[in-house]
């Protein structure tokens, strides 16, 4: 037996969700139809207005509802560095900080022959926009610390490196507040062989 | 630093789901972001939909986009059996067993002082007009079997034993598939002391 026809739908709606399995998505049905209607619609209304009122911005790429971005509209951000990231989120990260005070592009993914993701599928091309209109004089690759992270860092120095242009790599290492007994044997190597002076 | 409104908006309302912390809130929004239109406003249409198209059985209380429901309207129905449970979910769980031919009324909660829920929260006066009614026989309380449910059962028993219906619980004990040694002290102490002639 199927639950009702409205009902049904909303749980096969949900479970498209990532991390959203069937019992899950039977949860939230059956939580969204004991609320308020006016809750229930606020959410739809907030799904539809995201997804009209934003999109990327021209320059770096970063989600956003108005073109340039907050970001990339900011006269007293450093415009000669550009911090390359994979997705709007590990650019918030970064911007938690509140040390960088450069530019972002946003890839909007990494390389991964896995998952059929080439270079085509990533906004270098506004990357390489930007580089050739001249001014930048560093770009970081803060792509995440796995294959995919890696393997998109390292294209990115070949790409850029025979443009005269200096490619960083953010560090890796211990991360703050652990233990070493807490840490995995990749991020403890990583931590070894990144060693500097005391 | 906060994320664009409309992307702010859509984590906010996400956030009050059940479930859903801050951080799976923002995975949840920014995968909807990068999800084709279609397929999100299907999913805010799946959410008003429900909510409009979605109401309470007139009889049973039971969660239905018909009235009476599908249940209640089907003839080949028991309809001097009553089962009496918490949630529209519980009643699907018993419904998948295909063993079940009497009606339903779901209480849309369980007594809990603690919560503050007391039995005019409960749709107990549907089920009292029911039985006045006349021509039920049984009322099986299938709430849950933990404190909850236990209180709201020997409410129903106390309510309706008076108006001379037998009030039957469903059998606590071992879920099929176990070992002994997985199973808590609660429900081996109720598989002992519910034990039956083998």
């Amino acid at each position: 037996m199927r639950y009702a026809g409205p009902i049904q739908s909303l749980i096969d709606e949900l479970r498209r969700l990532p991390g959203i399995g069937e019992r899950s998505a039977r949860r939230l049905a059956f939580h969204l139809l004991a609320q308020p209607e006016e809750d229930v619609l606020r959410l739809a209304d907030a799904l539809a207005a995201a997804k009209r009122d934003v999109g990327e911005c021209s320059s770096c790429c970063d989600l956003t509802d108005t073109d340039p971005c907050r970001i990339c509209r900011d006269p007293s951000r450093d415009a000669s560095i550009i911090c390359v990231v994979e997705g709007p989120q590990d650019l918030l990260a970064i911007e938690r900080t509140s040390e960088y005070r450069g530019l972002y592009l946003v890839l909007h993914g990494a390389l991964s022959p896995m998952r059929g993701i080439g270079p085509e599928s990533l906004r270098l091309g506004k990357l390489i926009e930007r580089v050739q209109a001249g001014g930048v004089r560093e770009v970081i690759a803060a792509t995440n610390p796995n294959v995919e992270g890696e393997a998109t860092a390292l294209y990115l120095g070949k790409l850029l490196n025979p443009m005269g242009l200096a490619v960083t790599r953010v560090a890796q290492g211990l991360p703050a507040g652990t233990s070493l007994d807490h840490v995995d044997e990749v991020t403890m190597s990583r931590a070894l062989s990144g060693r500097r002076p005391a």
